[in-house]
């Protein structure tokens, strides 16, 4: 039974106030008021509905998107394959990005905010990295990328140092000993989003050296989200450089 | 050689510009530029100087906080118990906090900025959450507590919920399973900084278990700190809440 | 020598009582004495045969179905594939359910007993889920499903907290970070069985922090199965929910 | 605001339905709700404050103690010290356990139950034993020893097999290799908690060979708490005997 | 230069005892030495060569084969599969077991010894128990299997406890927990060889859940050997088994 | 109730065929017949009592010998360190042994058995590997020792092969990279138990480095126990050994 | 604006000394800088460009190739496969060597430096061992291999210690346990490079055990490269090698 | 019988050849040749004897040192405290350096060689850094300073840009995320040996975060060492350093 409904029949007094109160208490409002804190989140962050592709068959991945297509007009979806992408039925106008693997569906309503800087340490890091930048220029923010600047060659960070200080927000991608987020924060100012990547082998356990590297950073004002998890970094991202343009 | 006097040579003609471009590729020029940099970052970010005391001497600490006073005016101590707080000069006037360990010393210009909520789950927990809540306030930002809200009794968090959804930025302190970040996650806007705590035993293993908890949370937004790294979290609380004064 | 004949051959003198004894201590009488307790422990736990398919090939599968089709009547097969259960003979009568890749033969007696309900955070968390519910519902467990009430938006686990404290016993199933079973913890009354899945990536480590976190939960009244092991949770959750019928 | 003065105020006409609404949604009535909940399930489970000593000071206990006592009249201690109890005043009357750290005051109701039955390998076990059994025994249940029983000497565990079966719930403790659980579980029918102790050394890493062990057992029907998790076994262990008396 | 051309060049003169003495020292006589070392091992272990296929190309399998049956007659090749088999010039007579993985090529000289009783908890611990079988009674012990005996039905350990008390040595194989040995060892008398297979999921870790078990057994007089080293089990089995017969 | 007054009772006709199976069953003879089987196991491999120290009182310890002294009039204490030894009366004549942390009490009746090596790496390791020797010995095994035999000096080892062949089993102890069995077992004939210590520091992982090592050997023949267990393994070597006498 | 243009600009009048200084401050001068730096190392080391094939298609490999041909003259392609090989233009000279997986291209200039001399344990481990051979080759080192000297057969170590001790300095290849630096630094002289190989099973953890051998050697002397890193090991080979030759 | 005393009786005729070859065949002729080996390996690495003092007590200490006075002169001492020393016979002139922990006695002969730089990267890192260089200037090498170096201030590392390039050898000593070594490597020319510290909290789990830094170091040309093993590295360097001087 909805709020309203309940209100009404408070009000037609047909449902007592201690009825009314046990029924609050049971469902603590939250069929009725849930969707609607969702609708208000979706409107203050600019928020999509988003889905993780991975595991999913194409089928699944199609019958979302139209659901999303006809119900709020845009979704995002993550980790997706060419194959996701091809079951989409082509007239929703859905986009796919090879590299990031991200298909995108509709336009969010453009939000005013700052800057955010993707850097990277290598090329194998990059599906990771378009995935954060690709999440956040979905989102709404507006997106630098700085490519292949690992510590290996540390005069390519230093030539893009204007440009990580003009940024809201960092995020900062890097596989093997992901030793990138330490050097960035010895050198700029913004809030940094750190991301460890799988990329490396031996002793680097599938993005753990990477990981525990940037979690020990000794330069201060870094956070860190799961190895490989673009989205996480982007999404982040926009929440941050929302804040800049209050 | 600071490069006026190197540019001044190079004017007197008593430097070739042979030797004046080595000399510029061999320092990069940064004895001097540095200098300015750490002035420049430091009168941007209102951040002090911080002295991680774990470790030192109390003669070590008195010794940094005695030129500190002289020199800067203001600095951060963290993790410092009641020995190293006594060994610095009293006419200093620095402050010690029991709970959290951090020794402070001046006062930084207050900047504009927007509120940082720091909750935490337990009352083990609480110097954690005080080193971060502390450290963001020294630097200047509006912090708000609310303690002891852990997910085993979730209406606590229910309470709080409008207080979370003012702040620009969320810290949340755990340990044992480390599930708060991603019920706040779940519940509010704010972008969250995730501190893990070592609180717990057993297959806890010193706060690991509360760190994978924070890595992996399904709720996305989150960025996560070191183990009970309150200070890290305090001060990237606060380098993300100075966007909101934007 | 069964126990009737030794016994027998005792009273008949035959046997001495040294040589009696030799034998009782040599054999335990176990290889009488088990099989009754098998006997036994089959009708008092309502509990068939179970199968592990996974490894075994199709052709093994297929001969111990047939095997307990003649000799017990019912079994129950787990981590099944389509083509373990094509193998064995259609006049069995076997039923799969590929979502929770379990076949079942026969039905057992039915047993007075409380309600089991199964939750889950995750779409993906579904086979494992299945894998419990279905192995529950088999034993002969009433069984009541909520799938898809993962913390990250808890008002879904509100919306069902009313039927989770109707149950004797509630196996809570997630995987990524694995909160469920602590939030689940901190808003019912009934035991708990927590399953973590290997679902998620990177510093998931195939289920291991969703199984750390399980362990480490904050809301007592939680016992924890190997990851994935939804057979287990639904085996011990039948268990406990024969007591409910005492 | 309460919720009988918003419907007052609503009822008076002073509070809009859409104010009602809002603020209905903003507080999901979890100040009200939720105090009634804690309420329900005191009553229900028969289970007092628990507070767990270990890193408290006497002083903090003794104070938690003697609100509790004033307030609720029954408590219970885990992973207490002398000190911690010393500190409590005597006139609570307020008892200590050494071996098992518990400290209780006052007394349950008594709630009709079945038996639990705690089983553990060695002597140097029997701290967590003994607070598993303690912990059930406050609850409400009544609770029967076996101790030194491992799987080393077999035969032990053959002489209580009776006892085994007659339990409600069994709590299996074992340390070192942890085996326990595994065995009883091949002999025996009711639900099992299994609980690792960090008893051992070397490869034992501090429990973590106890609880894989548990984690992977061939035997079904075992749950597995946190190493060392007496408290968590015993209450576990009392939520599934309150079934027995259903 | 061999041992005897150096000695016959010191006695004819042509070589000083100062450079006898120094070739000596650099070549530790280790070129002529071990060939003997290797020869008096060969005799007196009855240990033929052992080929680890697993990793090899066919090609290379069958000429390791093809040289070992013209210079040595015998070889032993581990962890082969059909095609390593199927490329062995078949007039060599090498014979191959599917189940082990075991390629045996000619017969070793008999040797007096003792019995090897190799035991294992569950079907998926064939191939490791059956390599460990092959090992030893190619070698040259007497090998007795009894399978499928884990702890989860201790009764059918009890059934060949005079079997077991009989060997020489006891090889007890076993995955998922591991819980084998332990019980095996708390039961009979002679030492046991414990092998921890990966068979199992989730927190088995690939068989490190059965290796920790096994490190940690209660039970003295247990040598574990790496997880699904069925070779080392049977190949340290008959070298303890080769003293019984001294 | 004894075996032999149940016989006698059923004899006497006044307990039932059915009523004696059904005792039968339930206690599987396991009261009267493993205290048997206990006593055949001290027989035969003149094992003695064993109490493991670490972590008891002196005065557990203590109470312990003195049982033991009137009842078995041997006992082996193990990990004891000198308060345990001081507080046993002194008249029961019971040796201690500071280096290895043994007590002895009484002697086992000698036995014909082959000759066991100890040979450890570094000084440090000495109380492991005196733990192994005085085991063995006082089992009643004739023990060698050669110490100080690590792999970094490789010719100590040379200088002992002789010794090391004529056992008839090796026990080969060694920390930090534990590479010494693997070059015993390139060396030598014996069957080798070895023994990871905990002696080293950083990514030695206080023996798991050591551990890991000696379960890759490329040397078969090599069963290994666990960390810093010098008792298990000088009481397999002494099982080993018996078979030399065969 | 390269530096120059700068320095021409400020003599010119055109550039302030404030603006040439905010200019070298932001710039660092690296974007001039760091191509001079490169250049310098390449011609100092003998470095050439090298590129990791793995994960990159072969397309993208062949175009680095292509862009080196014309610019470098010289390239070293990294864990290439044939298909890697095969997308590169024929006429460019490349040459692929299929066992190590080096794709080389153009000659280096020669440099005087000693010798390296590659000792590797087992077969499985020549593709690593190979890589760092041919690596160091390639960048102008005299590179000496012995293969399947593992420690099992101690003897073939002896055989080639002059060689060993000839060498400035000595990477030795290991997977397994990982023993060979070890007794490889108690034989000889040089300074040890230690390569960890993935070659193994169970508790090999993938060259994790081989790896924490080589950590905890004994032996000083020893530096430790990545697990299956010989790229890595045959570039700092190169690099001590060349220090032989000032 | 020394090879001297062997080779006289074979030309006195008084032993035959083949109890000659007998003999050197058992012995290896390693008592005698491996004196001469340690010999030849002191006088030309200029190496003293080493004893790691940690866990030995002073006396032991004292002993050894005296021992060395005696017969070699010289000897250095790793991992003292105060009362190792203080145990030392004054009137043996050994010196104790209280913040590396090392004692040294002795000077050892002069050789010619390059520089070794030690850079490091907090002040916490000094202990390591320092036992790094006072073993190679103990050893004989020219070394250089540099500490507090870390990347959270890059700019530090560039004043010093020069030194590290003239160095024959880098020691770069890191703790927390550990990404100096990296960072240095993409900076300067010789090769590097990296040393992890285990200076740090939280996921840095004693140094292993800074360890897996290192392991996977994108910056190709560093060697590792364990955790906190300073020596190791001083150790290496020198050897390194030697040739630098050939």
């Amino acid at each position: 039974m909805s709020l309203d409904d309940l209100l009404d029949d408070f009000e037609a007094g047909t449902v007592s106030r201690a009825a009314l109160k046990k029924e609050l208490l049971r469902q603590s409002f939250i069929d009725a008021g849930c969707a609607k804190l969702d609708h208000l989140r979706a409107s203050r962050t600019g928020g999509p509905e988003v889905v993780y592709c991975e595991g999913k068959t194409p089928e699944q991945v199609a019958a979302i998107f139209g659901h999303a297509a006809s119900h709020m007009g845009c979704i995002l979806g993550t980790r997706a394959d060419r194959s996701h992408f091809e079951a989409i039925a082509p007239s929703l106008g859905a986009v796919y990005d090879e590299v990031s693997g991200l298909i995108t569906l509709g336009e969010l309503p453009k939000v005013p905010c700052g800057k955010v800087v993707v850097v990277s340490a290598g090329t194998s890091d990059l599906p990771v990295a378009e995935e954060a930048a690709g999440t956040a220029e979905y989102l709404g923010s507006r997106v630098e990328r700085h490519f292949d600047c690992g510590v290996a060659g540390i005069h390519r960070l230093f030539s893009v140092l204007g440009d990580l200080n003009d940024a809201s927000v960092i995020v900062a991608v890097a596989g093997m000993e992901g030793a990138l987020p330490s050097v960035v924060g010895g050198l700029s100012e913004p809030p940094i989003i750190a991301v460890p990547t799988s990329v490396g082998y031996g002793a680097n356990f599938q993005g753990l050296a990477a990981l525990l590297t940037m979690m020990n950073s000794c330069a201060p004002g870094i956070g860190v989200v799961n190895i490989d998890n673009g989205f996480g970094a982007g999404f982040l991202a926009h929440k941050i450089n929302l804040l800049a343009a209050a």
